[in-house]
């Protein structure tokens, strides 16, 4: 077993860049052969939904496995089709794993301690389930990191910090979000003249302190969007050893110049999501849907040649 | 169809009371004869749980259903268990609205727009499936309400909004919450020396502004916490027209004198959450663990009296 921060450096060091593909099946933009197949046979509408975009998900994976270090589902796009929906995810996960990829449950759980920790044992952990000589104890999503949003103060990480050192996982907590109205609450200027998202930066990187890895950096990441370069500038100053989630490049408008600020000077610290951008790359780059895969791994290796000219080296 | 807010008042004027149960079925505490019943055949262990949880929950619903206006389903004790889980979450909500009961979807969602619109429609609206002459539109989850964190800011609300004014359905935004370190990002200090929670309360009240029902008030709540009945009387001043959601009345510390002032004077304007003091009222009232459902009634009756002597009449 290897500390999570370690893991996540060697294999964006071994893929040669710090790309995340963002797994977020929208349904509409998913060729047609693969749903046509899915409604194919008495499978239910949430059903069909949730082999098509599995299926998908398999292509996407299948293309880019070599050449990225890791993956995020954003659930959302999951249980918008119920408990079938949910199957997929976990389906999704364990698929990605089995290629060699590092996996982010976008989740953002968020609750008091005790429902935490559930949500802890759920994504990052292993659940006991039933007691005595019944008792089953089982990983259920077996995500190696999960996004959460600290609104409701230390207590409600705690469980996933405590999970993270057990199972050698990691959580990436919201500071910037890459969203519009993201500064409504996070840009909030305090008493002492600091906004909001500041707090939570030294918070985030506080909460990680006692959990760094051999590589310099720990298990407790922030999440940070490429929108607001300014202000991710000043948390990588604020937050050395915090690695980096980074939304917004593609198609809510970050650039490589915008990403920037997010690395730290030996090139690290980072990784930048792209989700729409590349599993539905076909449709931009004008390829054949059926081609969606080819198309995913060209936008990932221009994506990587645009990063190449601004991170660190 | 009625506006939200209307439906839950008028259900709390029929049934006498604000309690709200909160239906967090740990599978320790679930009484050994459901679990064996469950255990029997070939269900996988997850399987087996969802079948225990939901058979559980049944027994509680018909024991409240016609005591109680609202039940409150908390998603983290269900998605522990995967998609099963998730099945056993969907028909425990649909069981609660059969039985005339009003349901709050705890799952503390969160995300920028596009996302959260997934969310939106999943929880509260209904998702189309599928396009052309395959389209399926269908509610998935199909709760009355939702509980939100807004940390993201407007973008992130305005989805559910939307489908609260397409579907007559609420949400719940966290203002304060009844954890012990709710106060690590909550309570700090703004410039204008006011705590954060009441910029979040103000904000709150804002986005329901103009989405008030006949009752006065809007379909726009809060989440706030019962251990801290001073800052509770602040938010209420502040936000007249917010239905508050009351956790941490039981098990987390909170009394009916914490609970009194999250009224308004027409003794209006809150519910009470109970989890485990209700649904697991047989371990500590001492009742035979298969009479869980009268146990629970009980409790819900004393409660009842017990918060009777603190709301305005």
């Amino acid at each position: 077993m290897k500390h999570f921060a370690d893991k996540l450096i060697e294999a964006v060091k071994k893929k040669g860049n710090p790309i995340c593909v963002g797994l977020d099946p929208r349904l509409a933009q998913i060729p047609d052969s693969i749903k046509q197949l899915a409604l194919k046979g008495d499978n239910s509408p949430t059903e069909a939904a949730a082999i098509a975009i599995l299926e998908f998900n398999k292509g996407i994976i299948d293309a880019v496995a070599d050449i990225v270090p890791v993956v995020k589902p954003q659930i959302a796009f999951y249980e918008i089709f119920g408990a079938e929906g949910i199957r997929a995810y976990v389906e999704t996960l364990k698929y990605a794993k089995s290629k060699g990829l590092l996996t982010i449950a976008d989740a953002k759980r968020n609750d008091i301690g005790s429902t935490a920790a559930a949500y802890a044992q759920a994504f990052l952990g292993e659940v006991a389930i039933f007691e005595g000589e019944d008792e089953v104890v089982m990983p259920i999503f077996d995500a190696d990191s999960i996004t959460l949003n600290a609104y409701l103060g230390w207590d409600g990480i705690k469980p996933f910090v405590e999970e993270c050192a057990k199972y050698d996982k990691g959580v990436f907590v919201l500071a910037k979000t890459s969203n519009k109205s993201s500064g409504d609450i996070q840009d909030l200027e305090m008493k002492d003249g600091k906004p909001l998202y500041e707090i939570m930066g030294h918070l985030i990187e506080s909460w990680g302190a006692d959990e760094v890895g051999e590589s310099g950096y720990s298990f407790v990441g922030a999440v940070v969007g490429a929108t607001y370069p300014e202000q991710a500038k000043k948390l990588r100053k604020l937050m050395p050893k915090s690695i980096f989630l980074v939304p917004g490049y593609g198609a809510q408008g970050g650039g490589a110049a915008d990403v920037a600020p997010c690395f730290n000077e030996d090139g690290l610290g980072a990784i930048v999501n792209n989700s729409r951008g590349i599993i539905f790359a076909y449709e931009k780059m004008d390829f054949d849907p059926n081609a969606y895969g080819e198309a995913a791994r060209a936008a990932v290796l221009e994506m990587k040649n645009d990063l190449a000219s601004v991170i660190p080296t």
